[in-house]
């Protein structure tokens, strides 16, 4: 194979906290074939806690599009699109740090990038061949959220809330909901969506018989 | 070839006037192919002018559920998915009436149903394999149709805005906008996201190889 053969085809699936966004990608993931795709998390990009942007309240504000090193992305993206490997970070949520670690992504015929944000910065929107964007009420998604949230991560519902208010509700409102306009597709209800996520993966699949 | 391997794929399109569904619909025709694919328009289903519904100032209201005959159009689907050819109503938009014709259609493998309604329904609904919403900002769905309907019916400015203040805007919002929650999936901005288009008539061929 050269060059050419190999260039993947990208695809990003973003939406709000708690769309079912992640449940999408590893089912898109299962029904194509791990050895397929490199899957890529924008949040493996989080500053560290030193450079992360806060709320006017002083909470560090981890939906603002400052809070993630994109450029990187964007350079690991346009890499992994010529052919070469990249080493992504690994990010430590216990410290809120880059951890000394980093993790060894190769060419793949598919580059799966999933993040709430990944829509809202052009640069990385152009690199992305098919954008969607899962699609679920706020309602239903700030409920998810609380549950994880509570059971995996010991916080408590005052916490959820307030960080909710502070920061997530706010900054989806200003920069995730608007980017939704610059999707191919929008899947509602996320993970459950079986049609949806079978047409996509049904997409792919066609796109690797065509390179096969 | 027996009843059972011709169950044929329904596929729904929907979204508000203007909003790209017929480019969708007709795209996804020339990709699959005319032979492939029996095309059912909901609007073959108005009522005669002497059924339909009216708005609060007598305006015709072609905007409204009770326009169109609605249990035959699921009569039909119903024969079709069954393997029975069927006969559809054919409207005169001249007369505003059912025309003393009707149009023969065949089965098919792909049955593809458009109109701004069809979602509406829970029962029609029920009956689409695959439910596509196309969705379009609201002021570009009106030039759209404002350029059209002066330019292909001679219809005056005026005219269009009155008619659509007066019954296309009111149950878009009440009837057609709230029916997009019952998609599989929305594609924005119609006939010009070949990248969704593709992505559609991809699967359709799929289901197809599938079968044959």
């Amino acid at each position: 194979m050269d060059a050419d053969s190999i260039k993947p085809v990208t695809i990003g699936v973003a939406g709000g906290t708690g769309s079912g966004k992640t449940t999408v990608a590893q089912r898109l993931v299962e029904l194509i074939g791990k050895e397929r795709i490199a899957y890529i998390p924008h949040d493996a990009y989080y500053h560290g806690l030193n450079k992360m942007p806060r709320t006017a309240g002083e909470i560090v504000n981890f939906d603002h599009p400052d809070a993630l090193d994109t450029p990187l992305l964007i350079e690991h993206l346009t890499q992994l699109r010529t052919g070469q490997p990249v080493h992504i970070p690994v990010y430590d949520f216990v410290n809120h740090s880059r951890s000394a670690q980093t993790n060894r992504i190769e060419p793949h015929p598919i580059i799966l990038v999933e993040g709430i944000l990944i829509f809202a910065d052009a640069q990385l929107r152009s690199l992305l061949d098919v954008r969607i964007f899962v699609d679920t009420d706020a309602d239903i998604r700030f409920i998810r959220r609380l549950e994880r949230d509570i059971s995996e991560r010991g916080r408590s519902m005052e916490s959820v809330i307030h960080q909710y208010l502070e920061s997530v509700r706010p900054m989806h409102l200003e920069f995730v909901e608007p980017s939704k306009r610059y999707a191919h597709l929008i899947i509602p209800e996320g993970g459950f969506n079986t049609v949806a996520i079978g047409m996509v993966a049904d997409f792919i699949r066609d796109k690797m018989r065509i390179r096969e």
